[in-house]
């Protein structure tokens, strides 16, 4: 396959640029039956949308999801659920200076190199703007799994930039623009921001996230372990560098007799598997952090070169995120959601359908 | 597909269990005319094979590949490479005790949650001598891919428990039983190991791998990114709990002024980036570390359950790596090669044979 | 996968029904820099679309396509292309009686077994509308095949109901409206369908397509043979019972010394292979005949029952077409080019470029 | 994927070529807790293996099937099941001739243009004993659609060359060694092959195949229809020119009212549609037919070239079916059961348990 279909069962194939006239995507494998109107969608696009705090882009995006098949009568029918979300504040013109020249840190180069053409308006194929096709893909699959299995899925951001962001409760998520998990630094936040953009600099950011109620069973191996689908996911999102499931880093220095949860018969004691053994799921909430990077489009003028070789200095400017982090919670939670929903139809292939009579504490 | 298979034009498809006959592959997709015997594969094995060392399990095994199909007077066919390894020290009754209980951090627990039935001896198939078919795998792919573009891989172990591992050179790899680049702490590194032998405990490690010599252009975004699909490999090894490509979660503190890397006429100036932008390789090294968790099967007695939910208390003896991160660096060397051969192939049905002609500095 | 997927490496992944605001593809895998724009699709559209002749379904569809993405300053970027036709003469009134019973013969009965629900509209999913967007998908593979290889499609209807039809000229096929290539009976045909029509009753049809100019060495043996995908694909088209490859059944009564095509230095004496040996092309012509079944919606009274299982009887109003076969040449032409298309693309992965030097004759 | 690999959800990856030391596959995605050993596979190997009539090639090879994996205790664990045979009478000096010269009618021909390379004995990878691991790999999936849902399959010739065979009953076919559902021609049939044998020469043939008690609802439409994938199935068989599902051929002169299967409380009345509509198993039986090419390794000398495009003359001599559809019965009744599980599954995963409350009469 292409690289722009996520998934086996449950599959979602993508498609648009930042700047043509919609982005989109199919999602085909759901199961029929399921109640289903843009409205059980919207809420998560709205959450992920730009132009909604300063910190952000400026862009002005509705992005209000139609569905064009799948569903009859209020109903999905088992065949596939086109998306469609039309973009409407395209400015290809502020993008004029990236043409002919590379962004360090940036997908131009490597488009360029890859294909031999690229669209270079808003970065074309490789703008953020195209999770948006995937959280609404995930909504629906958070709508089954929720029914199906009471599983829910929350994320936050636990560090932007330099600033660790203490966890206070999931409550305040979306009461400030970071969805942080806190108030009492929501100020120091957006003083960080604020500084950055006069700095015409961009910074990145650490986000969380976690699946409760998540069947036992879940995951293939040998290869298509459910650890390693889930860091396919994640590393997927644009800007992601790192990927931890349960303690992850903090695993090399914790000693057997520490790290392995023990069981008792009213559940485990810890949880520093992350919800995951052998690559399946065991019933324990599944825990994942990543690290993303800082924005590449920034002002501060930067060495590079243009398609011809020749050394230029790259300033760019136009509407960017100065921390595309910030809006990565939402993105990260539908990532998680399309892994666990696709391992749910191919256990229920295979073995049948799954456990939900699980053995949880920590 | 079913999990045992990994990737998507360069296939490898696993079988076997710690203690069955045999365990193997079978290699489908592999160019034809390539110069392949089993001296291609076996050193790649060796560097693999338990027993080597006190620090690792004491199961002797020589890991002796042999090549069933595909190749015909030295050469790949083009039709599947079915490779074999008959198991020969099996001890199954070491594991007794493992039959009725769970081992806290082990797949014990999910292999009998997902299947209803699961092989208890020596792991079955979640042990992590399921990795040796993929080896043997890769080293095929490794040939391949230094032929056609002059890739290289190694690795080494940059952290075991709570001892950082200074990284002095790479000719020390292959000249302790640690793969550390580094001389000077190897007694520490030997005296880590033998105190915790001795209290029957296990820890975790850290290993980096690298890839250079990496064609341009490789990857395949929207969602089967090359990074993507390193994370999914990689947190595919056994035991392994987190990915970082590039800066990895350094990249959370760097501002974008500092982490994209620059790019002159003559190259990059730095490498945050890992060797990825946009999910494509850039042709910079591909950079890559990994953390590995403890072993779970030590001899510390813990608490758990057994089959019928009674509470109980597990030791486990028989052979086991005390730091299954000591045997994981040509593991980790391996997936990254089975994921840039299938990239390699990916390229050029789209976009035709990839560009070695790369620009790299850092 | 989902079921709506077609191909490996050029996907194409539909969606829409008979009835829904828009039905369309997403093509993913197309190599970059084709010209490509809607005037290189909408020929083919135009020959398979509806309400052209009065044999066929009176629906007036204009079926335009629009591309919304993948495409940039009239090239291709190697990023998904999404196709769209938006309907625009639904009444779905028409099909009122339809939804509480089954038509014999029709899908109506499956649907609703397979998923507990069915969108009944112009037979929703099931309907041959859906034929459309792989139409589309198609004329982007034709136009890459016949650049890259000089690879051409033609096909003919060579039987209508009892009505064997002569080959005279492929220039005959786009004078009338049954792609029949003859002049000389065709008042018969136009009087058999006038007769079936007054009749309120349907017929089938075969029909001959003809890939030439195919480059040697295409299909995946062992199971994944240029044949059985192509016979996959013409079996997947709407209302088809039956495929031949070359000789077909012929071959049954034919003596190894007369079947096995002789070879000399100038070409293939023969074509009874249909241009394929071992699964793998020959380069010489592949030839294909289908059966396609006699429409099942049609006036004449029949036996069947309601949801509730009670017997009634069914009679189908509204429009149809009274020989699917009539519209399925291009469908058919589309389906082999999708075919080749995929097989291309798999064999510059394994093999590197195909050749195009061929070794033809017959 | 490469081509080796049958099956989304319950694969089969086939290894090996004709004169190599072995054969076999590994089978994925078997659902755990069946019983199982090499007795349930042994007698359809005994049923297709060479050598048990002079009508048949006279290699003797007991075709002896060993589990290497996937099965704990007598019963399947989920995981990989590896199924091996050795070859025991290679005989690589019978094909001396084949070598450097390409048999009209067979795949030296194409191999060769492909892979650049191929193994020449005995037909290497091409040879039709490599569906021996398929037929293997089937009767797991016999055995489980069996006792899930009552599932058979039965099979027979209807055509030998040019010997139509009556069908007088299914209890007549192990009776022979022609597969045919007769016993008055069977002496016809004999001296009809030892003619043959006589000039040198070979013939085609025509199988039948019926599964019966299959589940409702199985297929995926739009592309993975059950009828496309059975069609795929079967003429990936070797030699295979031609499928017919249902009427067949015969749907082409039938009237809209006579084709449709009309439906009564108690059952269909008939089965044209051979057991799907809109690519949707109906629940009645699936009725296949499939025409056989004449082999095309005969003593009949022919025209042919070798590798330096120089013409020369082919005489094939050493051990071969002079009717390779002789052997074809079971083999196809191995394609259709593998293409029902793997429906089955696929079904499980999208929709939940599939229904054997069928509606059947006909």
């Amino acid at each position: 396959m292409p690289g722009n279909t996520f998934g086996s069962l449950f599959t979602v194939t993508n498609f648009g640029e930042s700047h043509g006239p919609a982005i989109g995507c199919i999602v085909d494998g759901c199961p029929p039956g399921l109640a289903l109107s843009e409205a059980d969608i919207q809420p998560d696009l709205d959450r992920r949308k730009p132009g909604t705090s300063r910190h952000v882009t400026q862009r002005q995006e509705p992005d209000t999801v139609e569905i064009l098949s799948g569903v009859y009568e209020g109903k999905t029918t088992g065949t596939p659920i086109m998306l469609i979300i039309r973009n409407q504040d395209q400015r290809s013109k502020d993008y004029g200076n990236i043409v002919e020249t590379f962004r360090p840190g940036h997908a131009d180069y490597t488009y360029w190199q890859k294909y031999g053409i690229r669209d270079p308006r808003g970065g074309g194929r490789s703008s953020a703007r195209l999770t948006a096709p995937t959280v609404a893909a995930a909504a629906i699959a958070k709508k089954w799994l929720l029914q199906q299995y009471g599983t829910t899925f929350k994320g936050c951001m636990s560090q932007l930039g330099e600033i660790p962001i203490a966890f206070e409760s999931w409550a305040h998520v979306p009461e400030n623009p970071f969805f942080a998990a806190n108030t009492t630094q929501i100020a120091d936040l957006e003083a960080y921001m604020d500084a950055l953009r006069k700095d015409g600099d961009s910074c990145g950011a650490k986000i969380d996230v976690v699946a409760s109620n998540v069947p036992v069973g879940l995951g293939e191996p040998l290869y298509d372990r459910l650890d390693a689908d889930i860091a396919y996911a994640m590393m997927g999102i644009n800007a992601v560098k790192a990927v931890e499931i349960g303690a992850g880093f903090e695993s090399v220095v914790q000693k057997g007799s520490v790290h392995g949860d023990e069981i008792t018969p009213d559940g485990f004691l810890t949880n520093n598997a992350g919800g995951i053994l052998g690559g399946i799921s065991t019933g324990q909430d599944i825990t994942v952090t990543i690290a993303i990077k800082p924005t590449s489009s920034i002002r501060t003028p930067r060495q590079s070169i243009d398609k011809q070789g020749t050394p230029t200095t790259v300033e760019t400017f136009g509407r960017h995120d100065p921390c595309v982090g910030i809006r990565a919670t939402p993105i990260a939670e539908a990532m998680l959601a399309l892994v666990l929903m696709d391992h749910a139809l191919r256990h229920r292939a295979q073995c049948g359908d799954v456990k939900v009579d699980r053995l949880v504490k920590a």
